[in-house]
């Protein structure tokens, strides 16, 4: 079977970065392109020394040229851009036939006003948000299959969306009540030049951040509203604690009349059974960012808060990957009919 | 003017030798007892490196017996014990016309049911109850100057209750729909061998525990029940982070008709102007653990998320200082006339 | 091709757990037995939550029996036991014709009084000495493709050895010079209930230890001996420091008359261009263990002190891979004719 | 008694910062000035949330302007300035009568030629290296107390000085035969915006860097020198470990003949025992920098290692006070006759 070239532009932060570990070991990927305005020249290995050895890792990294990745021979790329910058390539790209998968937040928000509101500033490519599918693989599998535009999701989001989407689409919570409060590791704020992320101010601190209205809130409210199928408006609140890797959500909601643990047990069951990673823990027990980082997975926990009616969910999962780079993954072997899991299961 | 003649009982885990450095260090008190079972007849500087120097860290451990505590000329003493060993030496103390500030759960419960609920055995000393004083000095203070037996609160509580109580008192939030999210460094555990504690299990781990009744849930239910002047039901989510100390809590709660953040603000201000240990926040401002610990401060922050009513506060302290310590040697100050923020103020 | 039925005894601890994930990810490898005494009935995958989802982490531990071992068809053990304890299964093992790689210091030694000087107990087998081979697959590789019994090295001496053994064999350094000083992650203490390695013991503190005589001198100072030809008598000194894993070792030595740095780079090539998993770096560029850490890699680094005439060396490996596990899977692919690399690639 | 008038310049970076906590609590001292080119006209604690409280706490930083500084009174000013800055203010401070002690290292190195050497420019003030005292309070002083321009040592040579200099004046260790590894927290990197320095480059990682020669060096082997009364040229090994703050060095040397470890605990006794910032270990003991951080003292432990007939130094100290801040107040307790431990006695 030929290998599926695949492009990666903007490969120098940490999800590019954890995007090109994938993509290098994956078995039936070429990685035929990298891109970085600021490491033009270098190779992989040199500027990823923990990458020298695996074959491809001598690649070196190009300008961000449409016209140069499609002179390569991608018939995807992957988009680990700023917000704003990605929009821009995706439009070159598609004009090329190249599919794109976009790690940013630019196609993300089908409602460019909303974008607007959470991203401050208009869409760079409104035109493009129809044909644009949320890369969520465990919910939208046949849309992304059929996709040539995929936005995936954030890191947050992902853990927040999968362990709700289902509890709302059989209507078992109270879309009201629903707060979320998540925990992110520092990788989660990029490889920026930036005192705040710097060891001494995150090592021993601990800290929310970006209360009320933080950027993510804007899919997470798009996709509960569309599982739940009325608009639902929820408290979203990060946090920056001192770990590299890992998001932590625990989700909190009033349980509809009737409802008890077998019943929030089930409809995750029946939602995630066959999908390979997905991890619903036993009841009773809670999530631990340690047993899926540098994985793909996400582990889904659930407590029933008796005295006050209150479904209490935890869910952990690796921000780089699950959260970024692996999800981005899931949607590319779904477009391209590879095995759901190629590439993906490492642990 | 004659040192205050202190002892600590059970001095040889994290909050006990947090303590211990804090007593060492304080101006108008003479550490005249330290005991521990398994430690008797090492000399605190011997178990404590870090203390070797200051004066006073050549005093020897004893036994934990009340007679010779009492032989030291002990006038107060303070217990690092465990909950259930604490009630049994407080009542000899007492009886040998020493008071007692007990930094476990023993006294923290005023209905012995409760406590048996939450704590799984029956109350060791239902009988002491009546005349222990809940220890939060922000809040129970002349009760607390007039007291023998002080219940020191636990410190999730203090994290939780300091920010609430104003505003419950106030009626400015709905005590029906309070959520705490919780994050505590790993000294809140105790310095026992127990590999769930190690290195390698904390780092790089965030983990929620002890949903949905953790133990410290019944007496911040009980203080803000009677702030509110009606029985609080709430819910408390403790976590697990890789911090030494530090614990920040995240609480909401939906506003109470008309409330803004002006109002929020003014309750917190009236309440706490004059304590000089809370320090509340500028607007839009998020706690941040490293601004607190090893000091004996909480941080307050507020916001309001007005797309749904919610106000949102953050809160950090030391666990083992304000949360404990530093906490308990407020009472003292508050017991013996001393000045309130004697041997409190280091930074 | 057939898969290679391997057992792992003694599999509840950091090294164990090491070993069955790479084994469980191994293609030429089936995992037909683990065994621990404390978790005898478990499942692999309720121990370790984080290899659920992987084929065959549903097999259950059985207690550490040489028959039922046997019985389970394995060839080959992996025995990740303490010292003292694996010399008696290992002889069991033997007897019923499984080959075994013990991962413990008990077959390492060839002179069992230098074992007895260093471990404190006389050997416990020293009949089965004589076929053991030091399972350094760098250097050992013809003697370890032969051998029923193979002795996987200590983690540090793996990161002193390397580098210093070829520099021996061509004298290019003085042999009474050498002085290690090796920096460990936490998880290189095992998984213990001891509070010398709770979470707050070792974060933020930095600490040497096992000063002079920790036990891995002595198997570094045979190797070394055998690769100069004469008795080496080093300085080691071990330092436990905050990360969960991995091993960085700098090392001094004298250059002999007229050796420059192209003169050590060019031994270091030949003899490690061929072998996979030593990577030598780029002269002047220093070894960080966030580019080995959860590969089978090591990196090694040299510089020349001209003004002093000293060599420096720094190397960086995983302790519980490269040091541990994965360096074992590497004899055990030498002893079953598999690819040297196979299961060994990932980073 | 009439206060110290203080003046701290260039006081928003790590070591400016705790030179603020130190100054802001020290009994004899008011903090009449500090400066920062980018926070002029902020409060020090809305720059350094942690200090709000302490009273002094609400000073606004000023330009770092030598007319401006004398204008408050200051008789002595701290500079915690980039070196080659750090001169040019010094000189204009001297001439307005103002002593000064020097963080940075430009007037450490006696020999103009020496600090172009390590610091590769022409040395800003040559004119005053004559009257520089270096600043090291246990080894010069008398020469301190009567300085106008103090020297405040590296962190690192601290370190290393320290348990040095007492053998070498004894000739007690061979002085050809000194290597020092040392470990340093990530605030010795400093507050720069690097991405070398964000957390996830640091967390979970082990390295060496600055190798053959980094600066300290040369003020190092100065002291030693004149210690030693012969040139000594050394080996000195920097490593970069994830904790926040501390220094560990572990230092070898070849005894000279007929030293034992008696000898060297009884010239470290004799040197130290009146310093109230030293701490001699029990023979065997290892220095542990969680003893030491948030201090100002520095722990020595020693072991000799018979097999190489080497002698093995640990010492650790916290790099931003004893390291920095802490040892700039004893020269300032020195330079104006308060007691030597006069605000730096906090554990």
């Amino acid at each position: 079977m030929q290998r599926v070239k695949t492009a990666v532009v903007g490969a120098s932060g940490y999800t590019g970065s954890e995007l090109l570990r994938l993509l290098l070991q994956h078995p039936q990927i070429e990685l035929c392109a990298v891109t970085s305005r600021q490491e033009a020249g270098r190779s992989i290995e040199s500027l990823f020394p923990r990458y020298r050895g695996l074959p491809g890792a001598e690649l070196c990294f190009i300008e961000p040229d449409a016209d140069a990745i499609a002179a390569t021979g991608a018939v995807v790329a992957l988009l680990a851009l700023p917000h704003g910058v990605a929009a821009e390539i995706a439009t070159a790209l598609l004009a090329r036939n190249i599919k794109v998968i976009d790690l940013s937040a630019d196609f993300r928000i089908h409602d460019p006003a909303v974008y607007q509101e959470f991203y401050q500033h208009p869409h760079p490519a409104p035109e493009l948000l129809k044909q644009a599918v949320y890369g969520l693989a465990e919910v939208h599998s046949s849309a992304i299959a059929q996709a040539s535009l995929v936005a995936s999701p954030g890191c947050y989001p992902t853990s927040i969306l999968l362990p709700l989407i289902p509890l709302l689409r059989e209507k078992l919570i109270d879309p009201t009540t629903i707060i979320a409060n998540s925990l992110s590791g520092v990788s989660g704020a990029g490889k920026k030049a930036d005192t705040a992320y710097l060891f001494c101010e995150c090592n021993e601190s601990l800290r929310a951040y970006g209360i009320p209205k933080h950027r993510h809130l804007a899919e997470i409210e798009q996709e509960l509203s569309l599982a739940a199928g009325t608009t639902v408006v929820m408290t979203f609140i990060p946090h920056l604690v001192p770990v590299n890797t890992g998001i932590h959500s625990t989700i909190t909601a009033h349980l509809a009349t009737g409802v008890d643990a077998a019943t929030i047990g089930n409809a995750l069951q029946q939602a995630y059974q066959h999908q390979p990673f997905v991890r619903l823990l036993v009841a009773g027990v809670c999530a631990d960012t340690k047993n899926v980082t540098r994985t793909n997975y996400i582990d889904i926990g659930w407590h029933i808060d008796a005295r006050t009616n209150r479904l209490i969910i935890t869910s952990a999962e690796d921000n780089v990957i699950k959260g970024a780079g692996g999800q981005a993954l899931q949607s590319l072997n779904l477009m391209f009919g590879l095995d759901p899991k190629a590439g993906l299961q490492s642990v």
